[in-house]
C-alpha cells in the first residue's frame, strides 16, 4: 500500500496531508523561487505551522515525537517538489538533530522550539575553501576567551546559507590535533562577527541558498558549546550517516520523477511515425532505468530499516550514498537524451533536474569518499 | 544470523548439515567431475538419501514438505561448489514442480518418490534448435493414435541431458496453434524412440550435462500428459518465474564466491613491494563489486519473500535475472583481471568461474528477453 | 607542429591570428555574453573584417578560396572559447555552403558577400515542434502563387535564429511526397509574414541564440529557391555529413578543454594533505579521459582528410559524431566530479561546460539516429 | 585498397600469399592443436620456408630485411586463423628483435638464421611467480663463475615455454640494483640446468604453449650475454613498447572477427519470426561496437606509422593496448551473448575467441600498468 513495507497508514495520511501541502503552497511557486534564487521565509513559517519541521522533536521541545520514518517522507516529498527544497530536510534531519543528541536540557530549550516553528533556520558549516572533504584539516579555530569563543575563519559550500540564524559549525578548539582537535559550535545569526558572504551561483538546485560564512573575531558564549571539546569529529562522523541516507533518498526520488516525465514524454510524442516508446532501443534504455530504480528502492528500504533499528550502518549507507547518487545521474543523462531537443530546454522539467543531480554525488561527503570508506570496512 | 531475514535456526541447521555433506562428497570430486564432464549417478543418490532432492514434496510422496526457502538454501550451497551442480537445483526448483503443480495423483504417486530419492534425474526439454527463447515457434509434435502421443523433434541444450530419465518435454499437440497449441509430456527415459544426442561441449559448466534429445516416432502414453491439453505455455510461464528466480540467486553466490576469491588473493599477493589490495584502483573495483553484490542480495531476499509469498513477481524475476547475472559478469570479468596472469590459469578457481557465468546472461530466457518482458510490464 | 598532420605553416599562422582575435574581441567578454544571451552582431562584424567568417568562399564573392581545414581551426578555437560561439561555424561551414552548392551565380552574388562580411547571419531551418530529427515529415508548406512562394509554419531550435537575416528553410513543396516534397528556400529576414519567437531558454550555451521562427503567409519570390523543387531532402543529406563532423569537432575540443581544466585544477588542489592529482582513482580516471580524447583526434584527423578528398564519409561521420559527444557527455560527467563542490559553481569553467555539452548528443541528428543511420550502412 | 594507408602493392601480394599458406596448412588443423594443446614443430618449420619467421632479419642473415609493417600483417593474419598462433608473433616481433638490436655480430651469425628457418623457437621469459609484471623485483640470479654466469631461478606464463630452444632471460648480474641490477642472457635449450615444467592449463589459447622454466645451476657462457650487463632494464623497456603494439594489434584482429563471426550469424538466425539483425537492440549493439573497431583501427594506422618512424610512442602505445584489449573482451562478451546459447557452445567459433580474449589484458603488462604509464607521462 505504502511506499515501503514499513509504512502504516499514519504515514500514508502523513504523506497525503504534505502532498497536498506542497501542492498549494510549493508547486505553484517553485519555477518562481528558483528565478530569485530562494525559498521564501514564508513557506519555512508554514512548514513549521503545519508540523512538517522537525516533527521528531520531542514533544516537550514542540515537536512531535516521530520517528525518522516520517522524515523520509518529508525528505522525499520535498524532493518530489525541487531539489531546492533540500534545505528542508538538511534542517529537520541533519542539523537539528545534533542539538537533540548533545545539547544540553538548556540548550534544547534554548533553540529547538524555535527550530520546529521555522523562526530558527539551522546550517551546518563544515567545508572550507581549499579543505574539501577532509574535516581534520579545517582552519576555522574557536579560542577560549573567558567565557567566550573567539573563531575565526571561513566556510563555504553551506546550504541554507543566506536564511540560516543558527549554525552548527566545525572549529578547531585546539589546533594542535586532528581529529580530536574538532568541537562544534552553535553559532547564532546576529552574533558579532559571524557574516554572510554572497549567494554562491551553482549549475543547478537554484533556489537552495547555498553561501559562503565569514567569522571574524566572532564572539560565542561557551554555553553554545555542543557537547565535549574535541569530540566534533566523532559527532560529526556518527550523524554523518544519516546526512548520507537523506541525500541517497532524494537522489532515488529525483531518480523515480525523471523516469515518471520521461515515460510520459516517450508514450505522448512520436518520432518517424511511431511513438518514441515504441523503439526497442528506448524501451530497453526504460527496462535499464527502471530495473536500477527498484534496486535502489528495495536496498533504501532495508538500510532506513537497519538505520531506525540502530544497527551500524556506515557502510551501506556508504554504497547507497555513492551508488544511488550516480545512478540518479546517468538516469538524468539518459532522459535528458529520450527527450531529444525539448530536453535540453529550461520549459521542461528535466531539464531542471539535469542541472540539479550532479551535485548529489558531491556533496555529504564525495563519492570518492564513500568508496574509501567503504574500502576501509572491506578490511583492504 | 541467517543470510536472510527470513531464515530461522531450522534453515541455519539445513544449511549447515547440507555444506558439512558438500565438503565430504562434492568439493573433493568437483574437479574430476569437471574434467569427466559429468558428476556421478551416485551423487544424485546420496543427495537423496540426505533429504537434499525436492525437499518441498509432500511428505506423502516422500519428501519432506519444506517451502522453497530451503531450495533457496540448497541452490546456494551447490552453486557455492561449482556451477556444474546446476542441474540439482534444476531437478528441484524448476522440473519437479511441474509434477507437484501439475500432475494428478496418479502421475505423483508415480514420479514423485523417485524424483526425492534421485532414481529419477529430471529435466525439461523446451529449446530447440533454430527456435531458441521462442516457445510458440516449436516445432516438436505429439499427435494423437489412440491411446498415444506419437512424438516426433529434436530439443537441445538440456541441462541433466544424459542422466534424465523423466523429461518434461514442451510439443505441440495442435501445430496449427501457436500458443495455444503447446502442451507437456512427461517422457520417461526408456521410453521407445527417446535417444540421447552427444554431450554438449561448452565453454564452461564442464560438469553439468548438456545434451540434444531425439524423438523419433516415440510412442507415449496420454497418462503422461502433465495437465490439460494446450496449456502448455501458460504452464511455462508460470513455473518460468521460479526457474530465473533460481539462475538469480545461482549468478548471486557465484558473484559473492568470485568476490571472496579476489579478496584473499589481493589481500596475499604483492606487486611493486605492496598488496594488490593496498592500490586505490583495486579498492575502488572491489569496493564497486561489493556494493553491487549487496544491491543484488538485498534485492533478491526482498523478492523471495514475495514469491513465497505468492504475490506476481514477474517483472521483479525478470529485472533480478538480467541484472544480476549481468553483474556477475562483469565481476568474473574485473576478478580475473585483479588476479592477473594467475587469472587465466585453471588451477585458480576464478578460472573456472569466468568461463561458467556466460551462459547465465543467456538460458532460461536470454536477458534481452527479460528486457522485453520487462518494457511491456512497463506499459511501454 | 600543427595540431593535424596535414596542417601547414599556413594554417598555423591562421590559427595563431585567430586565437589573438579572441583573446582580445571574446574571451573578456564572453561571460558577460552568456549572461546576456546574446553574442552581439559587432562581434560578427569584426569577425568577418578579418576574414574569419566563410573564408571558403570564392574570392569572386568576396571569401578568402580556402578549403574547409580552415573552417576545421575556425571551429576549434570558437569552441575553445565557448560553446556559445557555435553559431558560427554553423554560419561557416553549414549553412553558407548550401548557398556555394545549390545556388545561382545570381543567388551567390546575392548573397554570399554580405555572408562574408558579417551583415548576413545566416541560419537553417529544419526541426519543427513535433517532427524532431524526422525531416521527411514536415509541415512547412510552401505553395506556389505566381511568382512567390507562400510560406506556412514553425520551425524550432533555430541556431541564431535572433540574429539570422538570412534563413534556409526546408519547406515542403509538395506535400503529398514525403522526402520528394522537401525544398529548400532562402527567406531573407525582413519578408513580410516571418516573424521571430521567443529566445528559448536552454540548460546551457547561453550566449548562442536559440529560437523558434514563424512563417505566416510569407510570401517569397521564386528566385530564392535554392537548386531545384523536391531536391531538398538530398541536399540536406549530403549538407548534414558536414554539420555533423562540425559537431563531431566542437565536441572533440570541448572534451579537451574540460580535461585541461581538470588537469590544472587537481594538480593545483589538495585534499587529505595530498595533490588530488596524485590519488590512484584520479590518475586513472584521467587516463581514461586522455585515451579516449586521443582515440577522437586521430579518428577526426582521418576523418577529415576523407572528407576533403570526397569520400563517402557517411558512416564514419556518424560514428564520429555519435561517439564523441557521448565521450565528451561522460568526460563533462567526470571532470565535474574531480573538481567536487567547486565543480557545482558557475565561476569554476567545468560548469559551464557541463551545461553546454548534453545538447551535441541531440542536435544535428541524434546519435541514436546516427546509429540507425550506421546499422543500415552495415547492412543490417 | 590494403588495410593500411601505408600498404602498397607489395603488403597485398604478400597478405595474399600468407592468408593462403594459412587456409591450407593451419585452419583446417586448428581445432585439432587446440585440443592437443601445442602447434607442431613442422609448422614452424613450414612458416620458415616460406619467408614468414622474422622477414624483418638482415639479408646477411638469411631474411628479407622487410620493415615492421610486414610484421604487422603476419601477426594479423595468424590471430585470424587462432590466438594460439600468437607465439610467431612474439618470436618475430619481440624475441628475435633484441637479438637484431643488442646481439654482436657473432651472436647474430649464431642464432639468426635458425631463427628464420624455424629451427629455432625463441622465447623471453621475465615473469616470475609471485613478481608479475615488477620487473625490477625479479629473483633469478646470474653469477659469474669464470668464463659462465651461473643461473639459478624459475619464470613463469613463458609463451613458446615448451617449443623454445633459445630463450632470452632476464635476470640479475648484480643483486643489490633494482633496475640497473638487470641483463639478458640467451640461453639455448640444451643448455645442462635448463628445464621445463608442465604446459600450463589456461582458460584459452589452448594451442599456445605456456610453460614454466627452471633454471638450477645452469651455466650460461659470457658470450650469450646480450648487450651490456645492466642494461637489462632498458632493453625490455625500449622492446616492450612493440610487444605491447603486437598484442594490440592481435586483439583489434580478433575484435574483428568476432564482429564478422556475430554479423553473420545474427543474419542467417531467426527469433520470434524476425531475423536477429533486424532488432534494434542488436542493431544498436553491433553499431557501438563497430564504431569501436573503426576507432581502434584507425588509432593503430596511425600508431604504426608513428612507431616505424621512430618517434617515442610509448604514451599512446599504452593507451592502444589497454583500451583495444579491454574493447576486444567487451566485444567478446556481447558477441557471445548475441549468439544466444550457441555462442557458450565449442562448435562456435564465438566460443573460443570469448576463453582466449581476457589474457589480452593481462600479459605484456596489466592494463593496469598500462595506465599507471599514461599517468607518469602525462604528468600527474
Amino acid at each position: 500500500m505504502g511506499r515501503y513495507r514499513f509504512e502504516t497508514g499514519e504515514h500514508e495520511l502523513f504523506r497525503k496531508s504534505l502532498r497536498k501541502f506542497l501542492a498549494d503552497e510549493a508547486v505553484p511557486y517553485y519555477e518562481d523561487w528558483e528565478k530569485e534564487r530562494l525559498i521564501p521565509r514564508t513557506f519555512w513559517k508554514k512548514l513549521g505551522e503545519k508540523g512538517f519541521l522537525c516533527p521528531q522533536v520531542d514533544e516537550a521541545y514542540g515537536g512531535l515525537g516521530l520517528d525518522f520514518s516520517f522524515g523520509v517522507i518529508i525528505g522525499e516529498e520535498m524532493e518530489r517538489v525541487g531539489a531546492g527544497l533540500t534545505g528542508v530536510g538538511l534542517h529537520n534531519d541533519i542539523v537539528v538533530p545534533y542539538i537533540e543528541s548533545y545539547g544540553t536540557a538548556e540548550q534544547k530549550q534554548r533553540w529547538l522550539p524555535q527550530c520546529v516553528t521555522g523562526d530558527y533556520i539551522t546550517a551546518i558549516a563544515m567545508t572550507e575553501p581549499g579543505a574539501g572533504s577532509d574535516l581534520a584539516n579545517i582552519k576555522t579555530t574557536a579560542n577560549r576567551d573567558g567565557n567566550h569563543y573567539i573563531v575565526n575563519g571561513q566556510k563555504t559550500f553551506i546550504t541554507n546559507g543566506i536564511h540560516t540564524n543558527l549554525v552548527v559549525v566545525a572549529v578547531k578548539t585546539n589546533p594542535h590535533e586532528r581529529h580530536k582537535g574538532i568541537s562544534l559550535l552553535v553559532i547564532e545569526g546576529d552574533t558579532l562577527g559571524f557574516t554572510k558572504g554572497r549567494k554562491l551561483e551553482k549549475v543547478g538546485m537554484h533556489s537552495q541558498d547555498t553561501a559562503e560564512l565569514y567569522f571574524e573575531d566572532c564572539r560565542v558564549p561557551i554555553s553554545n558549546l555542543l557537547g565535549e571539546e574535541g569530540m566534533g569529529f566523532r559527532y560529526l562522523m556518527e550523524k554523518l550517516q544519516q546526512e548520507r541516507l537523506v541525500v541517497a533518498l532524494a537522489a532515488q526520488t529525483a531518480a523515480e520523477d525523471m523516469f515518471e516525465l520521461t515515460k510520459q514524454y516517450i508514450q505522448e510524442r512520436t518520432a518517424f511515425g511511431a511513438k518514441i516508446a515504441s523503439f526497442q532501443n528506448t524501451q530497453f534504455k526504460m527496462v535499464e532505468m527502471a530495473t536500477k530504480i527498484e534496486l535502489g528502492k528495495t536496498f533504501l528500504e532495508s538500510l532506513i530499516e537497519e538505520h531506525m533499528a540502530g544497527k551500524d550502518v556506515v557502510t551501506k549507507v556508504s554504497m547507497a550514498k555513492y551508488w544511488i547518487t550516480e545512478t540518479a545521474r546517468e538516469i538524468a543523462t539518459e532522459c535528458m537524451q529520450l527527450h531529444g531537443g525539448y530536453g535540453y530546454m529550461e520549459e521542461y522539467k528535466i531539464a531542471r533536474r539535469y542541472r540539479d543531480i550532479p551535485v548529489m554525488s558531491i556533496y555529504a561527503g564525495t563519492n570518492e569518499i564513500m568508496k574509501v570508506i567503504i574500502a576501509k570496512n572491506l578490511g583492504l
